[in-house]
Formats: C-alpha cells, sequence, structure tokens
C-alpha cells in the first residue's frame, strides 16, 4: 500500500504557485553552467540515495527490485544529459542577423535565443516511479529550460515521491538556488490538479498517463483566459507489421522478441506492443502459435496497483468479449488478485475496422494480432489507426520495396518507426522522438524523452537594435559562453 | 469595393480537403530541392505579374501604390528566402545517434528529421494583401514543410487573392506539382472558416487577424475529436517605455519617430505602437506636446475597408470616453467616412490599471500615453500589460542598468524587444521572433516571420534501426543532401 500524506489545500497550492512565479525571476539569473550544476547535484543526490528509497519503490509499486535499480540509474542518467544538454546551448538555438546600415531601408541588428516559460506543473507517472514523476523526464526539461517546477506525486507512490522530492530540496539547498524552484505537492483527488493547471502562473504542464487524465488536463489548459500547452503523453497501441518475408524466415525468432515485448513490466510501459498486424494464411497461423507458445509460459505478476489490475481485467475482458475476437493463448499460471494475465487474442481486418473499441489501448500484458486478407486491407487498417507513439515493421528489405505505400501511411500516423525491433525500451538520446499524432500525446511536434524535451518549456524571444553589452551572454557579440550559434543564416562554431 | 466571388459551398469545401489529402502524399516524394524550385517560382510569377495586380490590390484596401509595390516584393523576398531556407535543411533539425554494439543493452540507431503535418489552411489577413494572404508568410511556410495549403480568400480583397492564386497555380503547373496542393476557397460568412478548420483532413491552421476571429479558430481547433495547432497571430498594442535619461536628451527626436510609426500605413499594423509609458513630469509632457505637434501635421487617410474605419473609430471613441482619459492631439485635417484620423491621448497609470479596456488594441492610428507616478507604478503598470507581439524600450545604457527589475518584466510579456528603435517594419530574417504571449499569438513558442516559421508546420519523425539504403536521404550515412546534422550529440558540417 503507498504511503498516505495530507493532500494540499486550496491556500496551499495557491501559496506554492506564488512561490514559483517569484522563483521564476531569480532563477533566470543563474547561468546555464549554474543550472546544469544543480541538475547533477539532484543526479548525484539520486544516485547516493540509501536502499530505503528502493525498498519504499518496491512497496508502492511491487515493480522488482532490479527493474527499480536500474530505472533509478535512467532517472540519474537523465538528470545528467541533459544537464549537460542545457549547458552546452544547442537547444537554444540562438540565431544572429547583423545590421546592414547601407541596405534601404538599413538593416537592424537582430538576434534570438530561447527564454524559459515560467512555472511548470508535471504530473507523477503511475508506470516510472523515479523516471516519470519527481525528478523525471519532464522536470529535468523544465530546470533545463530555467522554469520552476510544481510536481503533483502520483497517489500510488506518494512515499517514494515524496522521498525524491527531499533528494530535489536537498539540491536545491546545497547548489544555492531559489527555494520556489521546487515544490512537491499531494493530492489524491481531480481537483488538486485542476487548481495546479487552471492557475494563472502556470505556464506549462507536463503530464504521462492515461488517455482520460491527459485530455482532461489539455482541455483546462486551453480552457484558461490565458491558454498554455499542455504536454500529455498519454501511450498508445504500438502497432507492429509483419510483413510476408519477414514472416516466412523468422516467425518463431519474431515471436520470441515480441513474447518477451508484449509481458515486459507486465506490460505496463506506454510503448508496450498492443496490436500485431499481417496478412492471414498458414505462415502468420504457425506466428500466432508460436506467439502463444511463448505467452503461455510467461507467469503473470502483480500490478502496479489495483486501479491498474482492475483496469485491465475490465478492458481485455471487454476486447475479448467483442464478436469475432477469439484468444490466442493464454499464460499458463492462473493469475493472481492484482496480476496481470499474459493474453493473446486475434481477429480479422474487417472485425477491427467495423469495432472502435479494438483500437484502444488495452494497459497491460496484451496484444491482438489483426488477419488481413490482402494488401489492400492491410493500408485500410493502418489508415483506421489513431496516431501512435511508435510503429514497427518486421520486414525484409524487399518486404519494404514491395509495400512503398503501407510505410508512407505508417509514418503518418507515429512519432518513431522501427525496423525489426520492439518497442519497448525508450533509449534516451537526442534523435529519440517520444511524441506522436494525437491522441498519442497532444502535441506531435515535441519530444518527452531526450534533451529536446528541453524545447517544450522555453520560447524564443528576439532582440533588435541592442547595444552589445546589454545583450544576454548569449547573444553578445564575442560568444562568451561558447556555444553554436546561426549567424546571418550560417551554423558557426564557437570561436567564430 | 472588393470583387465579389461565390461562396464555397460545403461540398465544394470537402472536395478541396479530399483532394489536399491526397496531394499531401504526393507532395513528400518531392526533394527539398524541388519545393524550393516551386516556390521560386511562384515568386517569379509574382514579381512578373502585371500592374492589374497592383491595380486590383489598390482597388480593394486603398493602400497607396508605392506600398503595395514594396508589399509584393517583400512578398517574393519571403517565397525565395523560405525556399533557400527549405533546400539548406536547417529546420529539420536532423539528429542521428549511431548504435553502439557493445554496451549492455545495446545501443540502438535511432535518426531524427521533420515530416510535414499534412494540409494546412491559410486565412488571409485584412492588412497584408501580399504578405500575409495568399502566397504569404504561411502559405510559403507551409510548402516549405511539404504541406498543401488551402487558402480561404479574405472577403476584403478577393480580386486580388483570386488574381494570386492563378499565380500559385500556374506555377504548380509549370513545376509538374501534383493540382491538390494548393487550392483557393471564397467565403464571406463565418461558416466557410468552421469547416475548414474542423475538416477531419485538416492538420494545421495559420492566421493574421483580430483576436475575436483567431481565438475562436483557436478554440474550434483544440475542440475538434482530433486537436490541431492553430497558429493565429491577434495583434497587440506593442508598448514603448520611455526612460527618463533618453527622454531627456532625446524628447523630440523620439517624438519625430513614433509620430511616423504610429500613423504608418494610417496604423493598420500589428506592431503599431498603441501605449508609451513613462514617468509623468515636465519632460514627459514636453514629449506628448512634440509628439502630439507631429501628429497634427499627418493627413488623415483612407482605411482598409469601410468595417476597419467603423471599428476604428467606436473603439477609439469608446477609449477617449474613459474617465480620465484625455486628447493630447489629433491630426488637423478632419477625417472624412472611411478615414482614419490620427490620434493621440494620454491619461495616469492609475486609471489604465483600473480599466482593462484601456489594455485593449485600437487597430488604427491611436495611441495612448500613460503617465506613471513613480519607478514602482512603471513596474506595475508593465506586470499588468497582456502578452505582446513586441515591446520596446527608449533608453539610456545608464537608463537599463538603472530599470533592471523593469527590462526583466518586459521581456517576460513580448516576443520581440527593440532598442530604440520603432515596432513597424519587421525584418524577415531567420533571427525574427514574430509571435508573443497570448494574446498577441496562440503559441509563443513560434515565429510566423522568418523562416523558423516553416517549424510550425511539421513534426519530429524518429526511425530506429533502419538499413541506410531504405532510410530517407536526409538520414543516409553519405548525407546526399548535404545538410548540417547533429550526430552524436555534435553539431556537424556536410561531409563529415
Amino acid at each position: 500500500m503507498p504511503e498516505k500524506f495530507k493532500d494540499a489545500s486550496p491556500d496551499e497550492i495557491d501559496k506554492a504557485m506564488q512561490v514559483a512565479a517569484r522563483a521564476s525571476e531569480e532563477f533566470k539569473k543563474f547561468s546555464l553552467e549554474q543550472r546544469a550544476g544543480f541538475m547533477k547535484a539532484i543526479a548525484g543526490n539520486l544516485e547516493n540515495a540509501g536502499e530505503q528509497l528502493i525498498s519504499m519503490a518496491m512497496k508502492e509499486t511491487h515493480l522488482p527490485q532490479a527493474r527499480l535499480q536500474s530505472e533509478k540509474m535512467r532517472t540519474v542518467f537523465q538528470l545528467n544529459n541533459y544537464a549537460e544538454a542545457c549547458a552546452k546551448g544547442d537547444w537554444m538555438q540562438v540565431s544572429m542577423d547583423t545590421a546592414d546600415q547601407n541596405r534601404t531601408p538599413p538593416k537592424p541588428d537582430i538576434r534570438k535565443m530561447m527564454v524559459p516559460l515560467g512555472p511548470v506543473v508535471v504530473f507523477g507517472s503511475s508506470n516510472f516511479p523515479f523516471a516519470y514523476s519527481t525528478a523525471g523526464g519532464d522536470t529535468a526539461c523544465a530546470f533545463a529550460a530555467g522554469c520552476p517546477v510544481i510536481v503533483k506525486a502520483h497517489p500510488a507512490h506518494a512515499g517514494t515521491s515524496q522521498m525524491v522530492a527531499e533528494l530535489i530540496m536537498e539540491a536545491v539547498q546545497t547548489c544555492n538556488m531559489p527555494g520556489g524552484i521546487f515544490t512537491h505537492i499531494h493530492g489524491a483527488g481531480i481537483e488538486t490538479g485542476k487548481q495546479l493547471v487552471l492557475h494563472p502562473h502556470t505556464k506549462a504542464v507536463g503530464f504521462t498517463g492515461s488517455f482520460a487524465g491527459g485530455k482532461q488536463l489539455f482541455d483546462w489548459g486551453n480552457q484558461r483566459k490565458v491558454p498554455i500547452p499542455v504536454f500529455s503523453e498519454m501511450g498508445s497501441v504500438n502497432p507492429v507489421f509483419l510483413l510476408p518475408g519477414k514472416l516466412k524466415n523468422s516467425a518463431a525468432e519474431v515471436a520470441a522478441m515480441y513474447a518477451t515485448s508484449i509481458t515486459l513490466g507486465v506490460g505496463q510501459f506506454c510503448t508496450n506492443p498492443g496490436l500485431i498486424i499481417g496478412i492471414g494464411g498458414e505462415e502468420l497461423d504457425k506466428f500466432i502459435a508460436a506467439l502463444g507458445q511463448k505467452i503461455k509460459e510467461v507467469a503473470p505478476a502483480v500490478m502496479l496497483h489495483p486501479g491498474i489490475a482492475s483496469a485491465f481485467n475490465k478492458n481485455k475482458e471487454r476486447a475479448l468479449g467483442q464478436k469475432g475476437v477469439h484468444v490466442a493463448a493464454v499464460s499458463d499460471v492462473q493469475a493472481k488478485e492484482n496480476e496481470g494475465w499474459p493474453t493473446i487474442a486475434f481477429t480479422s481486418a474487417q472485425v477491427f475496422l467495423a469495432n472502435p473499441l479494438l483500437h484502444e489501448e488495452v494497459f497491460g500484458p496484451y496484444s491482438l494480432v489483426i488477419k488481413c486478407n490482402s494488401n489492400e486491407e492491410l493500408l485500410d487498417v493502418t489508415k483506421a489507426l489513431q496516431g501512435q507513439l511508435t510503429a514497427t515493421v518486421m520486414a525484409s528489405v524487399e518486404d519494404i520495396h514491395a509495400h512503398r505505400s503501407l510505410i508512407e501511411a505508417i509514418k503518418n500516423i507515429c512519432g518513431r518507426l522501427l525496423y525489426n525491433g520492439v518497442p519497448t525500451g525508450v533509449e534516451v538520446c537526442l534523435s529519440m522522438q517520444h511524441g506522436g499524432p494525437f491522441p498519442a500525446t497532444t502535441d506531435s511536434r515535441f519530444t518527452s524523452v531526450g534533451a529536446d524535451g528541453i524545447k517544450r518549456f522555453a520560447r524564443p524571444l528576439a532582440f533588435q537594435g541592442w547595444p552589445n553589452e546589454l545583450l544576454p551572454d548569449e547573444l553578445k557579440d564575442e560568444n562568451p559562453l561558447k556555444i553554436w550559434r546561426t549567424i546571418n543564416s550560417k551554423i558557426t562554431p564557437p570561436g567564430l
């Protein structure tokens, strides 16, 4: 059971936002290096945290120790990686166009850099107690952008969140940062979140979770007198396309890869492959049999919290109850209370196309195989899919050449396109795109994984006609920060 | 009077969007060079258009020939400039992280580039018949991003819009582009715009105009089943801060600059300076007298259309009718029907702070001077301002050092910060930021002027684990397009 904390009162929330707004002005005065140092201090505190942190997370999330250890180290890596990106300054996309007095009319001097949006509200996610919660990706990006952060703890792991919050507050102290740049708030009800999103001092929101939750925050953000960007990552079904050449040569190998991917972390990843699509026939049946065989061998495990387990059961049963949907395999071990029972089902493209319910995510260890009658039907299914975080093509090179229109249709619906891989396991690097067309996320133009996520919480500000001595360091002629800049439309290294 | 055209029927609009969606798939197959060539062909057609185009625009907008000629050439410049940026590819922010098989777990190969959002609906603006209408900035950016464009002509210059549309269609033909990448639609009523924004095939919207119009489009865009980005540029009052040192030494010079800026184009620019803020006293009174003297000498002129002229009169009279607002000067020449009568008013900070109506834009040749009692009041006024496209500081270097908090507060509310200049005249260059905090625009993170405006209509797509031969040219190892790319987090020139 999670630790219990008192919900923040409306007055406490208002006070936190007032404090954050004032701290925002102070935080801006710190250099990129200082911001990065602060983030690295949080990373250090997290890395060196005692074993009680992992114990608390195990107790609250039922995730195994090894997974939590590695998620903690991923979180440390993210903080350090975004800190380096922050200090390096590429994300600021500094551009300078110099004056030309001889032109008619004279061309002014204009220089542009990124400035922070202001206080960012981050909602802890249920499935990543470290990496997408209190000191997770959204928090790290917001700090890197120069924004104060107000975290609303996820009630399912409030104790873990509280412990991580204390590590952040310790770093605030040791780095002599303004106290108000970080606030940790508890609140189990919807009202806490609503007040935070609607507060006039809130300038942006980061969220990872369900469609219902993320869409509600997005709507609140847009309905404000002054609308704000709400970055909700709402998961997806992550379709996998099995093309004939690959299926023929590697059905057993693909089945083994996917049995692991579908059941990894009891299927509790937003990149979990929930749909597998191929052309029906002997080869696909062999694949389903091989996948089913592997799934039977995967034991059920306890899900993050009872609410998630009961939602998984309800959604899975509802999907399996649809006309034309058949169970292909379940784990040989019967699931106990709060456990997720690994399950594979199959249906026809016709059934899938006619039933919107089957397009929805079933969060947990479940995947639906769709048998298409033809390449045309494969294309129809693809075009009928909603926006996705990822899509995966399992294919030979020849398959790709033979399915050009299909590949283009798949590109239209996803943020990350994999070839002969599995979508679970999201690499933290600059080239990562973790954000897809709605409803995967509320803004497909941004990512919530990788240092480009910093750009979510900043906006460009142009300076026109300012004397060099009065410009921010980022824009000064002599480039004291030694950052890459675009000068008169040419990308220019520091020193030139 | 504007030319009259038949409004598009709901069926015609639906058909146009279907055609655009199909063309979107075809358009993607053209290279960056081919897109750029197409944009340059439009620029060429516009540059070489016969005198009838300017005559039509003069008849419909009442703008003088010289202004329209120069706006036309600005539009040609924009198309060519964004075409060059398109081909150069920096805007795509290509990033590659290469694989590392020796890491545990192995690091995958991930490469990211921008892909087009899909069909973009552009609303012609009333005040820029060329530069922010049919072949204007939004259209050029959308084409550069690889998106088909559906233009809704502004009914006040529908004939001009029709002529420019034909020049674009000519370029579609000569460049062998898919026909559906450009559609021109007439529609005087609100229903045409509503259907266009709500159509499922519409993927983004560009708009320049009033707050009421832009906010409505934004709300429609967000209320869709699948929300889309709506970039509304809704103007602002563009505050000018007169600091004491500057005022003391250059009151007459500043007054002359601002009399010209306030009345330029009969005040019909979104960057028109509508508020001038200073510390009350002898120096500010001298400035107001000098500004008034200059304004008296500026003759009224016909505004864009009767609706704009009547709105100007109504809004100006309403502002002047507020308690505590006093007229400082009006033009010596009485305005005739449909003309804008240059007017300067003044009030106290106290009156301004207590009356939200005085914060609203009066679109036309009108500016309100605010007299503050102290630096504290100056800061209070600044913090009470809404989001702005621009803010201008008229100041000596010493003034800036003496007003640090004020400058920081000004940065918070604007997208472009000018020093000792005038906000009118928006340079088309990469460093320009034309987009400010709401309500200046609906998304302060993007610009509608300068080649960075292309980024509004594209989103990142990451490719994971793809063999080199199957990757788009932008991402291939050998870099056939010779673009700058970030490789393993290092900005890397072509050839490396």
